[in-house]
């Protein structure tokens, strides 16, 4: 088992095996986190940030393919985070396989990983978090994080992320674009992909419409186009992705967003932590008598749990 | 504001105004939520649940609709929680509300909230699963779980209800099916709703070809076909779901689902207890100088919690 200071300088070189193992140590609380983190804390915020966020069958993956190609050319190295049921990178195995050979994948100079952290309690977000400062240290120039948007660990990643596009498709009916209204808010850029299809102008009025909604919060959220297949709009969405990063230095936008990403990463944390420590002082017996309690209905949770605060 | 005494004989009695304020009390962690629910706690386990769980588009609001009137037309008493970010009750306001006027509402026998706590630490599933208790207590003879089945969350509310449906449709992409990677072990029945349009045969052999590679677990999961806005296949879906319910009961399913439920709900309340323990025990100076810290990079997130454990 490697230790911190053999992960670091490696890691630090951008060495995709290092990398990956201290992904997995920051998903898995392994007892070196801590220590890598605090060494790697002070070489941070270089990196540039990207959410890609919208429905199952909206093209995401294909968006963040073009994008870090254009990237790559440019002589970037390029982290692609995939947090995302439906990713190709961490879907099913039998779907996932099929459509994975289609994609970039160990291309020099792209990392690949997909974050699921099952039964991580509010875990998912923060390893997230942790990846993206881990691609950071590692020099990478663009971190590009690709996620479904439902559910709020999905939307807790992208809710402090640089900038947070999402992305809607002509045509997928009010049930796939109500989807988005949990996410409307955290919006930097709206994309219409697939934009020759039917449908790509009544999307652009329900985003313009919704947008009129909203407060005014100084940055408006363009909205772009782009048929991600054809590679069409690409540039264009780098080009806005940049001048949204100029705002936010601007404006104090940068500060605010760390805040954000802090009180995420310190929450979750903390939570875990909380848990952890709770549940060591109980000690194995007493979680299990609780638990077997509330299977046969001699006990309720509340009571349980209370019983067991109470005791530590 | 109503006490537990206040509440307990309405609610008993299936009374809508004490139902939503009681889970009100669970989702916001209310002082009378303990109290409430030990008092309650002796009447439950009468309710047969079932959870509805696909992609967005898939019809899910349609088929819950169409079960609940069979069901109410049976004489029961019926709840509807939605869990789902997409659907109609818990949707964005623009969209959700045109679409919320075609759905089933005040009929008398029903009763429908949308469960939506952001925010709450790993709290939607505890939360959805107070609620399923309530509307047990209340007298509901079926509580039917709406959820998009994206995210941890959404998955852990479905994987612990007595009958967790997963609902495909016909031709919605690769993209889409692979989403339901992640439900595939937690399925007791499919649905391929729309049945009646193209892709149906595709899709029913692609579930197949899932099925074939799981482990076998006794409960083979039927695949029944469709067509939720012509009401057609209701029957056949109520039936194989009553079903799965003896089966449940002859094999010991049912202790097995209860365990699962156990887990999941203590496993939430202790942490929620735990992370508001340490919270009180910082205070909030010590904690927002944490928070500070991290974002000014001062200090990095793992060393902020280890502190603020280690001197609590």
């Amino acid at each position: 088992m490697p230790t911190v200071a053999d992960l670091l300088e490696p890691l630090r070189r951008g060495e995709a095996r290092a990398l990956g193992r201290a992904i997995s140590w920051m998903e898995n609380g392994h007892p070196g986190a801590r220590e890598l983190m605090a060494q790697l804390w002070p070489h941070l915020g270089r990196a540039a940030v990207i959410g890609i966020t919208g429905s199952p069958g909206a093209g995401k993956s294909t968006l963040t393919d073009r994008l870090a190609r254009v990237l790559l050319a440019e002589g970037q190295k390029v982290g692609i985070l995939a947090v995302d049921p439906t990713s190709p990178f961490s879907g099913g195995a039998i779907l996932g396989d099929r459509i994975r050979m289609q994609r970039i994948a160990a291309e020099p100079g792209i990392f690949i990983r997909s974050m699921a952290t099952r039964g991580a309690l509010g875990g998912l977000a923060r390893a997230t978090q942790d990846a993206i400062d881990l691609l950071d240290a590692a020099g990478f120039d663009t971190v590009i994080v690709e996620t479904v948007g439902v559910g709020q660990d999905e939307v807790d990643v992208v809710s402090c992320v640089q900038t947070c596009c999402v992305v809607l498709v002509p045509g997928m009916g009010d049930e796939i674009q109500a989807i988005k209204a949990g996410i409307m808010e955290v919006a930097d850029l709206f994309i219409i992909n697939k934009a020759d299809r039917e449908g790509a102008d009544q999307v652009e009025r329900e985003v313009e419409a919704m947008k009129s909604l909203a407060m005014p919060q100084g940055w408006d959220p363009p909205v772009l186009r782009t048929m991600a297949q054809q590679g069409e709009g690409i540039p264009e969405l780098l080009a806005k992705f940049r001048e949204h990063g100029v705002w936010l230095r601007e404006h104090g936008g940068l500060a605010r967003k760390a805040r954000e990403r802090a009180r995420l990463r310190f929450d979750s944390l903390l939570a875990e932590a909380a848990v952890r420590r709770v549940r060591a002082q109980a000690g194995p017996e007493r979680l299990e008598a609780a638990l077997q309690g509330i299977a046969d209905r001699s006990l309720d949770p509340y009571s349980a749990v209370a019983g067991i605060l109470g005791e530590v």
